[in-house]
């Protein structure tokens, strides 16, 4: 514990000797992003002009051109267009669905999973058996499931403070549900949304069949909370109840698409990349503003601001606007891929993929040396409201980047609301405010600045 | 430095001593607040059965009762009303307004503010002085401002990262505004709506005449931050556009209303008091959810939580509901008074009237001695996210109740949103997150129950 203080008085000396003009220039970029930003005039026209950009649609082709141009507008060293295949899904016409009670069809929302082969023409219509989640599948035998719906029907923990591991807790139902049960001869799934509000709102999401042959890929769908409270309620009542559903959703061959590159390369240290970034893509069902329009009109503002301030960056600061996080992570794999190839130095690598709230800190995936380095660096953040440093996971599409001397982070906002929004038709613009994105782009570059002058240190002192 | 690091390490060892029952009983009151809390059903009633509860309305009155009614369901040991004279005023018809580009008229949203005088019957139509702010009226001559309306355009400054400070910065315009422009002879005042965001929505707030005789008391309102905009480059372009509004408003004789309280008498020191609250009246235009329905229903849900979690506290814990915040302050003048008439000994008096956000932390209004105790239990509020402690201002209801030993605090949420909805139409039920109300109400309560265990305390380990 001793050894600790002493840690921090000598680190404490370090930044009264540096710490003046970081404050000073932090406070400038904040000021520039919460009056002269950009991100959200970037973020409407990503979300109200083009919308949602699922891989492989015409939409999110229009968001590829539109974000590299108003790139090239910043005056970067260089933008470029980096290809990658990508899949292609379509959800088709709107799903419809019902459960019976008695004669009456009670009408519920729902929406095709990502990836989800249709029901057959005319729609599916089975008995159900609701279960709490993936453990409680395991137990259920072939005879008893096969030729039925299964219900995935875990709720997300309210207990849990950070909602991402709320998520994290019962996100296997929606992933694996369709390839399990139909291993056991399920006819359809229908997964409770990952949401943690009560409301109408179906979620969609990824899912896989795995290596499951096309015979035994059944139909899998996302149920709003309200629904499958409600349909939970009539099933205690009548186990026999019937449920149907309707999905014309269907895979397409892989086409091309391309991650967004521009970059500031660097004065003194080229070959040290500091990259930010977010995916372009989204999901179908709203304009996809917080999920993640919001990460990447952060990321661009991340380049703006230190084009604006003034700073010539030592190392080559680069945005990677990734294609294709949500039904496949090809944009991500492929960055990684070309920078293996090239033999190229990421020493850090920022995500904003958790929403466009306001920002409570970082989390950083790296070896608790160098996680020692950005705690010296707290201070700084304090007077933004910025007090959270951790260890721990940082973003999808930077993951496949991960090297021992790479610092992976990821920006950690406010995690309350987020799960509202993720994958359905709210996530939309008017549920961004413009000064948490403004404060999240902010944060980002003020981290990135800190990285270019000090680069990445496992020792305190050396620079 | 170094003796805040030894008493850093002391208090850790306390910490260790005692904080493992802490720790668990804290989470068990996330984990009740989180699952089965009252607040939000408590907040959708408040908000979208009774609705905007301005003092001596009807609604007023409906939220004394119904919210005497729920606090005598939670088994209190008291339940009673505290009578309060109030003001009541109304605004009438709902106000219209314009300015003329040649025989045009251009609509613009605007709305009286609370306590403003009516125009005269037909309206008031004059040309208009802009000003930046209460200090470039003060450069004005009578002659200049005489007959004119004196449009207050300063802009609440995006820089501020707690957005409280930016509406601190120039509110004066608001509530001097008519007094002061009054004094010079003008015939009106508009004022720009104190909101961060770009929108129509104009916000209403306290003003006053001060002594000003009647018939000085000119006609005030707000108009919306984007009607503010574009008047004022029509006003750059022809300074001698008038401008036209009407309004029906009405100031009534005084009312009868009451502050509800309840408690939970303390099982050995009964007279130490620790007091949670928050305002039952609002502004009339939203249902006022935020402002202050929010802090209504997490300090009754403190109250709950400590019945149901079994804690028998040795002092007492007292709930007050305050009426008439936003137009008078009368219910937090009235509590105070009585109860110095009573001796009553506040030791700890928590508001909550930020907005129902998720809780970053408390702000502190107490000397720095008492301030280093609350210092101590940072690391139990760790788990939650709440990293913020401050010393500074508390609530507006409680600020009567200061003394030298009375430990003012106010409940500090995220700050970002609140006056996009402050005093306007869309301070509503559906812009609360149920679970950021309900992280809000777990965070008082948490501080409730550590201020019961161990009272205040100037030094470290005495108890």
């Amino acid at each position: 514990m001793k050894d600790t203080f002493g840690f921090i008085l000598i680190f404490l000396q370090v930044l009264t000797f540096q710490g003046q003009t970081d404050q000073q220039l932090i406070r400038s970029l904040y000021d520039n992003s919460l009056t002269n930003g950009m991100s959200y005039l970037w973020l409407d026209y990503l979300s109200n002009q083009i919308g949602g950009r699922l891989s492989g649609s015409e939409n999110a082709e229009k968001a590829v051109l539109y974000t590299k141009s108003e790139l090239e507008k910043l005056g970067l060293d260089k933008v470029w267009l980096q290809e990658v295949m990508v899949p292609k899904w379509e959800r088709g016409q709107p799903e419809t669905a019902y459960f019976e009670v008695g004669k009456e069809q009670i009408k519920v929302n729902i929406c095709a999973l990502g990836g989800s082969v249709a029901t057959a023409e005319g729609g599916l219509k089975a008995g159900v058996i609701e279960v709490r989640g993936m453990e409680a599948l395991k137990k259920l035998t072939s005879q008893e499931v096969k030729g039925k719906i299964i219900f995935f029907n875990l709720p997300m923990d309210p207990r849990f403070i950070n909602t991402f591991k709320a998520y994290g807790s019962c996100a296997n139902q929606r992933y694996y549900g369709a390839l399990e049960a139909g291993k056991l001869g399920a006819a359809g799934v229908i997964v409770r949304s990952l949401n943690l509000r009560q409301d109408d709102y179906p979620h969609t999401g990824a899912m896989t069949y795995g290596e499951l042959p096309s015979g035994q890929r059944i139909p899998s769908a996302a149920i709003s909370t309200n629904d499958a409270d409600k349909f939970s309620r009539v099933l205690a009542r009548n186990p026999e109840t019937n449920f149907y559903f309707n999905m014309s959703c269907k895979q397409f061959d892989d086409v091309i698409s391309y991650n967004v590159i521009g970059e500031i390369t660097g004065s003194s240290k080229p070959d040290e990349i500091i990259m930010v970034g977010g995916h372009l893509d989204s999901w179908d069902l709203g304009d996809g503003a917080h999920d993640d329009g919001a990460g990447v009109v952060q990321s661009m503002e991340v380049l703006r601001l230190i084009k604006v301030s003034g700073i010539k960056p030592k190392r080559t600061i680069r945005v990677v606007l990734f294609m294709n996080e949500e039904n496949g992570l090809r944009g991500g794999v492929k960055y990684a891929e070309e920078a293996r190839l090239k033999n190229e130095n990421h020493i850090v690598a920022l995500e904003s993929d958790s929403g466009g709230f306001s920002p409570r800190g970082f989390s950083f995936e790296c070896s608790e040396e160098y996680f020692s380095q950005v705690n010296q660096w707290k201070a700084l953040f304090e007077p933004y409201l910025i007090h959270h440093f951790s260890l721990g996971g940082s973003g999808a599409d930077i993951g496949p980047l991960k090297r021992e001397h790479t610092v992976l982070v990821g920006l950690e906002p406010d995690s309350q609301r987020y799960f509202d929004h993720h994958h359905a038709a709210i996530d939309t613009f008017d549920a961004v405010n413009k000064r948490e994105l403004e404060l999240g782009a902010a944060t980002m570059v003020s981290l990135v600045y800190l990285y270019d002058k000090y680069g990445i240190q496992k020792t305190l002192l050396k620079n």
